[in-house]
């Protein structure tokens, strides 16, 4: 497809395209026409439909995928598209992930990175629990790989969820390694499913907002509630074991601040806090050095960061 | 039944006492007798048991309800009882609340006023909730009128757990005629479950301690777990009501720092976290100068109520 | 009358309205004219008087009630009154709360009701001193009436501060009759005063915004002297209770950050914290759903809750 | 006088001294006696009464000063005083600071500094405040100049109050040449008013303990309301003026948290917390100096200072 | 030379500017041109250069100070210079204070005042330290005196830094004469060293803004190796002596939160720390009322003095 | 040699002592003896040498290694030296890690690890920056060796900087492997040296306490001026390349609070935070734990791990 992107002004355009927005006006005239916005994951462009009801215009709405065929020209400086004909797209005609912001790793890598760590799990309870999750609930397996891991933050695309959960388990993996204290099944669980409420808590892409039963209960009470209720079918699955789990994903915020019940009382919810802070910062601070134009320069406060910062420069 | 504070040097007791601690011990000469601690409300004595594998010893432990038949002397200015016969009794012989810290409202009258109050809830779905636990469930029913409000602070006695619950209550039944902006059902349910989980939190009398469960989630989330599993048996639970009701319970501690994982979002959450903390201030501050010898002095800085505080005196 | 939000272009009006703003101009032409701002409860409309010196057009200032005749036309998409006569109305011409944002219950209604509070207080000093304030006082009464309970957050329109005053008064009511370790009449008597100080904090209507006074000293330390004033007035006033009336006043925010110079000593001072409390957060949670378009959907950040919020939907 | 820390075994005391315990005893053999604490600036010494009903024995209470005629022992290792006569002394013939703590500098002479400073006061207003305080208020002047500053922490002795003020009144007084933003008249009236309030809030030694009146309403707004009943009986004190020197009473401590209704608004305001605060960090340093053994070596964290500290060495 | 802000339409300029900005530009027929903004004392105008490549146009950049021959003309409401010459200038042909924010006092008379102060010091080591800053280190004390105290708060212009080190200087003075347990010699010492790391975080004018270096390395820690790099070359410096200095300067900001990685734990550190913050508050709301078209009225909140403020009436 | 926690009643002993304690006493006869405390890493021992000028009995003071000769008894229940002979050891006759907490680790296998590590580095200058300090200064290397991490938390033993300082190295190694925005050779060049003010900060042992440079300037700013110290000896180190190491020292606790005076602005800086505090918990929690007698009970609430804590139990 041709990407928004590279469009330009006296081209003609006939591919599938992401509908941002949709408002009914009016011309000076007294015409209805439609201001829409199209999307795909390389940018916007402002299209106008000047005859709604004519054939060859179906009815589209927000969210929906639609070929447009339309000419693009130029207007105070800025393109946009008259749309010629729209035509509802059909799911299969196109591949979501170029509408939107998408991790640059591959995800089905990432997931099968993540059943191998699965399956090197030892105490059947743990990886049996995990399986239910990853390997058997399908639904869950979809929405998993499909989430952002924040709405705006960091890792705010599709497969973020997954990238940053694969990331703060080989953290965990690697203090595991360095701290004999720490028990590694049940960091390891922990780190895998400390985030799984969010698959709840943010709506599915291209929405990525927060759900009503996100605002209400939060993924923190989500994910711990997702966890019992997939351990009510495993039996004889320990209930230390399960608390001890379940309070890793309560306390993985580390602070009540940050919506944790909970403050980490075990050294793997320690742990499991620091491996998630960290991977946080981390992509924070990388996302936003990607970002800038100069990012050896000062960028300014950066309020995740609470800090003045600048990319290093190692002259 | 004699109470421990009521006796008397050179009497003779033959009553029934709760074994507070039992330690073996081994006197100058090698013989080997027993340390027990015995305990009524109204206080506990030192008790020996000299001869501890006799005949009309029976073998008993902690928390054991014990017939114990002995003489009380006086041993270093204190009083002390030399066993003679100890014999466990069972339950019905004894009543617990004898023993124990108790509310000074009668239990079941205040049960009584709770169900005729979940009686008066006009949405049936919550008044379902209401009476799978109150009416339903005996284990938690007993388990619900038997418990502490809490390990220490206030309403820690047997039944505090119901009188607390009845009189936040009361407030939310209070707030919801004053401001209408209130859905009275809700709050009224919210305020009825919002310390359920506390049952599983602390451990029965004569413990009255945080559970290991308690210590790792805690009652809020307990609690709003408890919600979900009973809604599960409810055909036809509305799921945005029950996210709204578990908000309230998540949300009552109002703020983060109190361990709630949200603060509160709807006016019933903002609502129960008043009636809650009025109710918690109000006893805190009563059981303080109930206490003070002189309660109408400065009693010093009480950390519950973060001030100095004194009883009022309105000369 | 005719009320500004009901007025059309074309139509002449000849009805008294508020003088917002009034400043003088010069046209390119070099003509002088003057820029005004009407104003009534339901809104403000520019206007225009194009010959100031003209008979028929009183010297007139800012908050003066004045009639104007003119006509309505359109310019630049909003609506402007050229003035033709302007006369300054006298008092009982026009009804000030037509002009201003005012309680939605009646304000003599709610006044009787204090009264009949007032009236039942069984302790002589105190229903003296309420008695001196609320029957004696009339300059005190009038301004008591008029007043907002605050500039800008909860109940800010006339009648305001008797509005919230009343509420927090029946909170306490309740408060008294559910906890009997509080003192009714002390409580009531608190309640009552708790906001005195804001008849001189902030300025009458159409102001109504804080006065030198006001930022300089605050309502809590102003409330506090003006009790010790009236005292002053009533014989044999014990001097401990005077000192228990001011500490509930001046411990009524409850906390040192909210202005209080003292945090609440007394049982008394604790629940006039929270029945205030109570009925600002009750009230600032109504009047954000009131003036939202969509009360179910979540409103975002409030800053007076310090939380996200939204409306019960109870679905 | 023979002070308390100079008494030795063996000898025989006849001096006056302060009560500050009395308790009535027992002895074993069941005879009655007393328990007394005798008092100077210098330490305590137990005394004990064996025959409190004997001729020779006055009747005498705690806080009296009282003629002390016996013997002094050592029993365990400390001194005891066996009391033969007691006779209640009359005022004139001890001299209260021989048994208190005491201003190392002279009261007279820093009062006489202080009326100086008034005297050179050039706003009449102003200066006829701070002269019906300081010069016609004898009952004040004398419950001024014998007040402490605190209970404990600074300036915790008899003439503390009058040191302080004159110590914070003199640096104001360089402030005020110092930054010519500052009004001097205003600026100084505020340092010798700030801590007024202190005469109520702090009862006159022996005891220098918080009033009753002093805990619920504090020497802030104290000091505030002391102010305005001095000014009713000057006319014509205008009323901004009488605000803005109130501001800074209120404001004097800085912070909320610090039990100030009101943050400074006005510079003096700002100026005389630092004034007040420096002095109060001075004495406090100063006093934990000399105090210790070691000044030169680390004292540990003080609380008041907030940090470990130390004595300058200059090697 | 005349002012910017006494520029006139029609006039003609002939005046050396500093260049605050420059940009190449494009007109709508592609011609070249030069957009740019001339600054000095009383403000700035912007000048376009129509030719840039002509004879007589000197090649300039930012913060050149260049003499511009050029009309003045009004151009949608604002003037705006038409550049016909530009020549760069050389140093001596202007004065840098008439392009710049500059103290009212004057430069130099500030630094004789230092330098007797300096010479008033007894401890020769200290004196040697601060001639080794102040007499000897001519780099140094150009660029001490050029220097502003801040990038915008309080003292942001020419000779800021000297006279707010002055002004902490003098009041520590004062302090020591007041308080006997301050070493005068170190506390004076600190003060004139307390800020000198700023001639390194902030660079020059008319940049001054943060350094590279002082982004990374802030100015209490780059000061306190300044005076460890100073003291290398003094033979003898006592390592205690060194340590106490450096202590006061490390702690000068009083809190760990303002940038001190040490609290005061010397008294001399605990006045310097008053001193500075005085001052700086002083200055603060100083420079805020100058700035007030209405000085005596509120001010709204000063978010660096933390409080709504207004101007002292005195009425 | 025979440890202090196995000598019995009865024995003699002929062993090197460090000696804890010396004063000097006085029988009640009036006879001269010494109290001495000796302590090995087993613990302390109570010990008297009751003819202190006898021949055999050589003079000593603490911290001295001391061969003692005497014999074991009991008295009041714990047991006692009598000292006959007391000679001064030393160096080389006795092991001071027998005398001291000493890490587990071998100390020369984690210097070692620690040069291999340094060997790896690739930019130059870090390298031969970290060659000065951890090649070339021997007297440094000596005093790092031996050094603990701390007065009394985690990592107080010989060796524990050591042991820290590799581990947070190694978990730096680790993260930019992980995350290839960080720069390695910085980040593990700031990890090494991290804390090196600590060999400074605190006195060797036996002491291991603050010193009173440590106390003044703390071992973040110390560590820092160290580094600015070596590198004034490598020719041409980069300006920037310095500030930036120097930044990460500086801001490696992450927070004002925890004192140091810059917080992060490099992602190195963030990482080295992380590394470090991860380290400090992980090996406080283990402490704990290994000190505990029932590890896997709730310990009660541990400061620096801000919660209540217990080990994990996996049943």
């Amino acid at each position: 497809m041709r990407y928004i992107k590279d469009l330009t002004e006296g081209s003609r355009i006939g591919d599938i395209y992401l509908i941002k927005q949709r408002t009914a006006a009016v011309t000076k005239n007294g015409k209805n026409y439609l201001n829409v916005i199209l999307q795909d994951k390389t940018g916007t462009i402002d299209a106008k439909v000047w005859d709604p009801n004519s054939a060859g215009i179906d009815d589209f709405d927000v969210k929906d995928y639609v070929e447009i065929v339309g000419d693009v020209s130029s207007f105070n400086g800025a393109l946009q598209v008259s749309v010629k004909r729209a035509r509802l797209a059909h799911e299969g005609e196109y591949d979501p992930s170029d509408y939107l912001p998408v991790s640059e790793k591959d995800i089905e890598t990432m997931y099968k990175e993540l059943l191998e760590i699965i399956d090197r799990t030892t105490n059947t309870y743990l990886k049996s629990l995990l399986q239910a999750f990853f390997v058997d609930d399908t639904d869950f397996i979809a929405r998993f790989k499909f989430s952002s891991a924040a709405k705006m933050v960091h890792h705010a695309f599709v497969g973020g969820l997954l990238e940053h959960t694969l990331s703060v388990t080989k953290n965990c993996i690697f203090f595991a390694a360095q701290y004999p204290a720490l028990d590694r099944d049940l960091l390891v669980t922990a780190a895998i499913c400390h985030d799984i409420g969010k698959t709840k808590e943010i709506s599915p892409y291209p929405d990525n907002d927060y759900t009503d039963e996100g605002g209400l209960l939060g993924h923190i009470v989500m994910g711990s509630e997702m966890v019992s209720e997939k351990i009510r079918g495993i039996e004889g699955f320990p209930a230390v074991l399960e608390n001890e789990l379940k309070h890793c994903i309560l306390a993985h915020h580390g602070e009540f601040e940050f919506g944790s019940p909970k403050k980490p009382a075990l050294i793997e919810a320690v742990a499991l806090n620091f491996a998630d802070d960290l991977d946080a910062k981390m992509e924070t601070f990388t996302e936003l050095l990607n970002k800038s134009q100069n990012p050896k320069d000062w960028q300014g406060f950066s309020k995740l960061l609470d800090s003045n910062v600048r990319g290093t420069r190692l002259e």
